[in-house]
């Protein structure tokens, strides 16, 4: 048995919604709504940064599946995607959170009032290590 | 002018991060940490469904080497991406959001604690509407 939870197939198989060499999708099992969906690569990767160019591709193409899909069966209002990463990625297996949204549904994303910086230094220190 | 602010480039275009014919990468003016990217397709999109396969396959392998370059430069503990489409997107553009992500930076979901259903008979529904 994998100690990935996402790498052991049998603990998730009896809600997926998408599965083929590459990718799977799911229930998230703590829905933020119904059709609370997970999609990750079958192989064990933790960060975006690291899925080969390839595997990203085609999961994302089933998001827009995903998202057709939910449109199509909940009629919401939009839909939300996330992902964390590094730290912030509780099952350590890469994992695309997309759900329905519905106004006053109550879900938010909360932050701290701290003052930020926005200007053109910080521009161009991202920009010469992506160019 | 564009009715649309992710379409008037003019507005976004002096913290610009990265640029190509498809798509375009800056700083978000409100950042949740610093470093806050918004990645965008060039033409106008409301949702991930809406993008066209190549233009969003391109768009997330730019969203890799915006990821590597925040780790590069703030050394965060990880990072989140997130999209809200539909009634959701404030702007009416697609905008994809990067930013690093820090233990304790007060960043948080927060949603209802209703009950919500995960069951076969949800997966089923989807599934059909996926394969």
């Amino acid at each position: 048995m994998s100690e990935c939870v996402f790498c052991d197939r049998d603990k998730i198989i009896t809600d997926f919604v998408y599965e083929d060499n590459a990718v799977m999708a799911f229930l998230d099992s703590d829905p933020i709504n119904e059709g609370h969906i997970l999609i990750i690569p079958k192989e064990h990767y933790l960060d975006v940064d690291e899925i080969p160019d390839e595997i990203l591709t085609h999961l994302m193409i089933i998001s827009k599946k995903v998202v057709a899909a939910l449109k199509e069966i909940y009629k919401p209002n939009g839909y939300s995607i996330m992902q964390n990463g590094g730290d912030f990625n509780d099952i350590g297996h890469y994992h695309l959170h997309i759900f329905p949204r519905y106004t006053g549904d109550g879900f938010a994303w909360t932050y701290g009032s701290e003052s930020k910086n926005v200007n053109e230094e910080i521009a161009k220190k991202i920009r010469d290590r992506i160019c």
